[in-house]
C-alpha cells in the first residue's frame, strides 16, 4: 500500500466496502457523539467521513486530534445506513472505520477557522492565507481561475495561436501607468523597468514574422490601491495577429470568450450576438464606454423639446451651443416616491436634482396623465411628444440632465444602472457583450492641447490622408469589449507605417526625436519591413472575477498584496541589507 | 477576398491551379531571369514563388521591391513544369503569376540580411533582432520552445497537476543566489524582490491544500553573465505534490519528461530506463553529480594495487588517510600516442600529468603486454590485477589519478568525457538520463563549519533522529535528474515539520530566531498542518536548448540580454529620471 493514501479523499463509493484503505488529509471537523468519533477528513478532492468507536485500535488517537491536523487514517470502508447517506457528498454512502491514525503534522490553535467559513478580518486573512485557501470559496476561486486559464490556452492554441515569452526585465514600456523601476548591479545608477504590458514586444513578434502570438502575461503597474485590481501586478490573455484588420481580431477572440464564459458560468446565459457600439453612441446611449446591455435602458436626445420650451433652465442650456438635454426613460418607474428617489441619487451624486415626468392614471379616470414639475412647465405638447419618442406609457418615467455632454454623461450612466437595478429591468444571470469601436484618435485636454485620447500605437482611421485634416474628427482602429459595465478587452489595429507614426505623435506635440527615444526599438523595426497588425488584450483576473461574482480582485489570486502592496505572509516589502544598497550603489534618500 | 490574403504562403497546392489568390508575406528573395521576375514570399508558414513576366501589371511594382519589404501579392495560381517543381517546399509544384502587388511595409537597407543565414556579430543581431528572427533557424527554434511548452503543460494537465501562478512583486526568497530587488514607492526605503524560485510559494500552496502543482515559472536571479544561463532571468518547469515519496515524483515527471523528449527529438534515441545512482557512487563512476551516461567508461578505486606499490608517489599518497587512486579506463584507447594526449590534457586542467597503463601486442610476438611507466613501476602482477579489475584487454588503456578525491574527481570527470569523445565510446544521437539520488545534507567548509550541502528544505533521511547523529552521515531526499552531462531536474521530499526543520538549521549554525526571520512565513506555515510533500523544478531553457542542439541560451530565447544583461534593441538598462527617483526616495551613491 501506498505510505500516505490508496484513496484520495472523493474516491470512495458504495463499491469499495469492505475494502481496507488508506487516507490521508486534513481533519476538517471532528464531533464526539457519546463515545463514537467522527472526523471529516478533507483534502483537495473532497470529504471522507471517517469514525472509530471505544473498540477501535484508532480511537485513542483519534480522541486528540484537532481541526487542520494533517493524519493518515488506515480503515475499513463501510456502508452507511439508508438514513445516513449524504447525498451531497460523493463519498455519502459510505465511511471508513479506522483501525490506525497517524499524525503527519500537527496544528496549533487556528488564528483562522477553515470549517465554516466565518467573516474574518482581511489582515487576518491574508496574513494566514494558507489557512484562508484550505476555505471551501477559496479554493473553488483558485481552482476556477486555473481552469479558465487553462482552458483560454487551449482554446488560444486550437485557434492557430502560438504561445511566446517576453521578458519581465526589461525597459521601460509607457502604457500610462507609473513603472516599477529594478536597479542594475551591473551598470550602476541604471534600471530595468518591470513591463506595464508587452505592448512593444508583441508588436515585435509580428514584425519578426510570427504570425499569431498569445500570452498569458504577467503586467506591472506600480498603481495606487483599489479594490479592484492590484497594486502591483495582474494577469493579462495578450494577443497580437498579423495580417488582419479590425473584424478578423474579433472574429479570433469572440469563440475564445465566449467559449469561456459558457463553460464556466453554468446556468447563466452567455449572449453571442456582441453588437458593435460606436464610442460617441456608447456614450449617448448608455453614459459609458463599458455599457452594461443586461439593463435595457437607452438613452436619448430630447433637446428639441426642451428648446425654447417653458423650462427655463433647459432652455436656456440649449441656447449655448454644444449643450443637450438627454432623457433616461424609466419603464414602470412612474410614481413619484421613485421618481423622488432618483431625484435623492442625483443629489447623492453632487447634482442640484434630476428633472423627471411620469405617467399616471388620470385622477379624475380620462386616461394617462403626465406628472411631475417638469411637465407642467414645458406643457402637454412638447411631454406628449417627449412620451413619444421615447416608446413610455402610463406607469413609466423619463429622467432629465442637461448640459455638456462630457459633464453630465458619468452621472446619466450611473443613474441608468440605478434605474435599471432599482425597478428590476437588468437582466440576471447573463453576460452581454458589445464591441465599443471607433474610439477618437486624439482629444482636448484642459489647457486646450491636443493629445491621444487612448493608445497612441492604433492606426489612425483613414491612414496619412485623415491626420492631415481636423485631429478630434480621427477616429482610431481601436475597440474594447464590454460585459456587464465592465472591460474586459482592450485592443486596436496598430500603426506600422513610421511615416503614419511620426505625424501622429507630432499632432499630439511630440517630435521625432521624443518618439525614437521612447520607442526606439518599435519604430527601428518598422523600417525593416512592418506586417499590418492588431490584436488585444484581455483581463484575467477580471474574467475570473465576473465569473466567480467576486467584487474583491484578492478573492482571485492567490497570494495577493493588501491595499497597501504588502504582503502580510511573506513580509514584502522589506529594508535592504547594506551589503544589498552598496552592490546596488544606492542610497535612501532622506525624508523632506 | 480578404484584405490581405486568401492563402498563406504554405497553402497553394497544384489543386489551386488557375484559381485566383492573394498572399501577403515578406519578400525573402528577389530574382531578375532575364526579364522574368521571382520572389520567393515568406510568411510564418512558409514560401511560395511569385513570379512576373514584362506582361504583367505588377511587373514594375515588382522590379522596384528589395529583400524584406512586406507585400501584398494578387494573382493566379500556375502549375510549374515538372523539371521545375521544388520538392523541398510544400508550395513546390505551383508559383502564383502575379497581376499586382501592394507594398505593406517597405524596407531600408539590411543591416542583418535575412536569407542566407549569414554568421553576423552578435551585438547586430541582438540590436535587429527583429530580424535575426526572422531567419529560419531562429524562428525554428522559437516554434520549438513554444511547442516544448505547450506539451509541457498538457502533459501535466493529464496528470492531475493544476498551474497556478505565485506572486512576482514579491520578498525575497534565498535560493543561494543574488535577488533583483524592486523598490517600493508606497514604503520609501524598502525593496520588494523578484523570486529566484516559487520554492516557498508552491509549498504554501500545498500546505494550502492543493494537491498537485505546476507553473511554467520565471525565475530572476542577478547572475554574472555566463554563455549558458540569461543573467537576468530563465523559465523552468516547477512542480509540487503533496502525500508523496521520492518515488511518487519520479513517477510523475518521467512521462512528462520522456515525452517531451520522443516528440521533439526526431531520429534521436530517447532512453527509458532511468537508473538511480547516488550522489557518492556517481562522483565515484563518473567524476560529477551529473554523468553523461551515453559514455560507457565507469571509473574504479584501484588503491588496493597501487598501496604498497612501487610506484612511489600514490604508494606515499595512499600512506594518508582520505587519499585514493582512481582509474579511468579507456578502452580502445591503447596507444602511447593517445595515451601522451591524455597526459597534455590533464597538464592543461593543471595536474603535472595523468598516469597511464596500455596493453598492447608483446612485440616478441608472445602475446599481450602492458606498456607505460607505471607499469613498469608496479611490476607485472598489481598490473594485471588492475587489467582484471577494469575488464581490460589488448588495445585498451586506463587512466589514474590519485590524491584526495574531492581534488581530482572533477579533472577525472572532465578526463573521462575527454576520452569517451576522442574514442568515438559516447553513443551519438541519443538521450540518457538518470536520477541522482541521496545528496548528503551537510557539507563541511573550508573553515571546518558544517553548512548545508544543498538544499536545506529537504527532509533528511531518518527524520529527527539522523539529525541526532554525524550530520556529515545524513543524506537528504534530494535529487538531481541528470542528462547527457547535464542537469535537467532538481528537486526534493521537503522538511514539512517545524522541529526537523529548526534543528537542521540549528546544526547548520542558524538559531530559531534567523530561520523565523528568514522564512517566516514558510515556518509559520508548517505550524498549522502541513503535509508531507516534494517536487522538482526542470529547466525549461536547457531542456530546448538540449533539443535544439544549441549551445548558446540566447538562441533559444525570443529577446535575450546580450551578456552585459543589457536589451540591445529597448535600451535597457538606462538611466531613471529625477522624478522618478524622487518618487522611490533614492539617490545613485557616488562612486567610490
Amino acid at each position: 500500500m501506498h505510505a500516505y493514501r490508496s484513496h484520495t479523499c472523493n474516491d470512495l463509493k458504495a463499491a469499495d466496502v469492505g475494502n481496507n484503505v488508506r487516507l490521508s488529509g486534513w481533519v476538517h471537523r471532528v464531533r464526539d457523539h457519546g463515545g463514537v468519533l467522527f472526523i471529516d477528513l478533507r483534502d483537495h478532492y473532497g470529504i471522507t467521513q471517517v469514525i472509530a468507536d471505544s473498540d477501535s485500535p484508532a480511537f485513542a488517537d483519534m480522541d486528540k486530534v484537532r481541526a487542520e491536523w494533517v493524519v493518515q487514517i488506515d480503515g475499513r470502508v463501510k456502508g452507511r445506513d439508508a438514513a445516513l447517506v449524504n447525498p451531497k457528498l460523493p463519498t455519502g454512502e459510505v465511511e471508513v472505520y479506522a483501525t490506525a491514525l497517524t499524525v503527519l503534522g500537527a496544528a496549533e490553535e487556528l488564528p483562522l477557522p477553515v470549517f465554516g467559513e466565518i467573516e474574518y478580518p482581511e489582515e487576518t486573512r491574508l496574513t494566514y492565507r494558507f489557512l484562508d485557501l484550505r476555505r471551501e470559496k477559496l479554493h473553488r476561486n483558485m481552482m476556477l481561475r486555473s481552469n479558465v486559464v487553462r482552458s483560454m490556452r487551449k482554446r488560444m492554441w486550437d485557434q492557430g495561436f502560438n504561445e511566446f515569452q517576453t521578458p519581465i526585465i526589461t525597459a521601460s514600456s509607457p502604457e500610462g501607468a507609473r513603472d516599477f523601476l529594478v536597479p542594475s548591479r551591473l551598470h550602476p545608477g541604471k534600471f530595468y523597468a518591470l513591463p506595464q504590458a508587452p505592448q512593444q514586444f508583441k508588436q515585435l513578434i509580428m514584425v519578426a514574422g510570427f504570425d499569431r502570438y498569445f500570452q498569458i502575461a504577467p503586467c506591472f503597474r506600480d498603481e495606487d490601491p483599489r479594490a479592484d485590481r492590484s497594486p502591483t501586478d495582474f494577469y493579462q490573455l495578450d494577443i497580437e495577429m498579423s495580417f488582419v484588420e479590425q473584424e478578423d481580431v474579433f472574429a479570433a477572440v469572440q469563440p475564445v470568450v465566449q467559449g469561456i464564459f459558457e463553460e464556466f458560468a453554468p446556468g447563466k446565459k452567455v449572449y453571442s450576438d456582441w453588437t458593435k457600439i460606436a464610442y460617441r453612441d456608447s456614450l449617448k446611449w448608455y453614459g459609458s464606454d463599458k455599457p452594461d446591455l443586461r439593463n435595457p435602458i437607452k438613452m436619448q436626445d430630447v433637446s428639441e423639446h426642451f428648446a425654447g420650451s417653458g423650462f427655463a433652465i433647459f432652455a436656456k442650456l440649449l441656447e449655448q451651443e454644444g449643450n443637450e438635454v438627454r432623457a433616461i426613460p424609466a419603464p414602470t418607474g412612474g410614481s413619484r416616491k421613485f421618481c423622488d428617489r432618483m431625484n435623492a441619487f442625483a443629489q447623492k451624486e453632487g447634482l442640484p436634482g434630476m428633472g423627471y415626468i411620469f405617467w399616471r392614471e388620470a385622477e379624475d379616470g380620462s386616461g394617462m396623465e403626465a406628472a411631475g414639475p417638469l411637465a407642467k412647465n414645458i406643457g402637454p405638447e412638447r411631454t406628449e411628444a417627449i412620451r413619444v419618442q421615447l416608446g413610455l406609457n402610463k406607469g413609466d418615467a423619463a429622467f432629465f440632465l442637461g448640459g455638456k455632454a462630457e459633464n453630465f454623461e458619468a452621472i446619466a450612466g450611473r443613474a441608468r444602472n440605478e434605474i435599471g437595478r432599482e425597478l428590476g429591468l437588468t437582466e440576471q444571470n447573463c453576460f452581454k457583450f458589445a464591441w465599443i469601436v471607433d474610439f477618437p484618435m486624439y482629444e482636448k485636454t484642459d489647457d486646450g492641447k491636443i493629445d491621444f485620447s487612448h493608445n497612441p500605437f492604433s492606426m489612425p482611421q483613414g491612414g496619412l490622408d485623415a491626420l492631415n485634416g481636423d485631429p478630434l474628427k480621427v477616429y482610431a482602429y481601436q475597440y474594447d469589449l464590454a460585459c456587464n459595465g465592465y472591460e474586459l478587452i482592450s485592443g486596436g489595429i496598430r500603426n506600422h507605417k513610421p511615416e503614419i507614426m511620426f505625424k501622429a505623435f507630432e499632432l499630439a506635440g511630440y517630435p521625432n526625436s521624443e518618439v525614437e527615444k521612447r520607442f526606439g526599438g518599435m519604430v527601428k523595426a518598422f523600417k525593416y519591413g512592418a506586417p499590418p497588425h492588431g490584436g488585444c488584450a484581455a483581463g484575467i483576473d477580471r474574467i475570473v472575477m465576473l465569473l466567480a461574482d467576486e467584487p474583491n480582485i484578492r478573492e482571485v489570486i492567490m497570494f495577493p498584496m493588501n491595499q497597501r502592496a504588502e504582503d502580510m505572509l511573506m513580509g514584502a516589502p522589506s529594508e535592504p541589507t547594506n551589503a544589498q544598497m552598496r552592490e546596488l550603489s544606492l542610497r535612501v534618500a532622506a525624508k523632506e
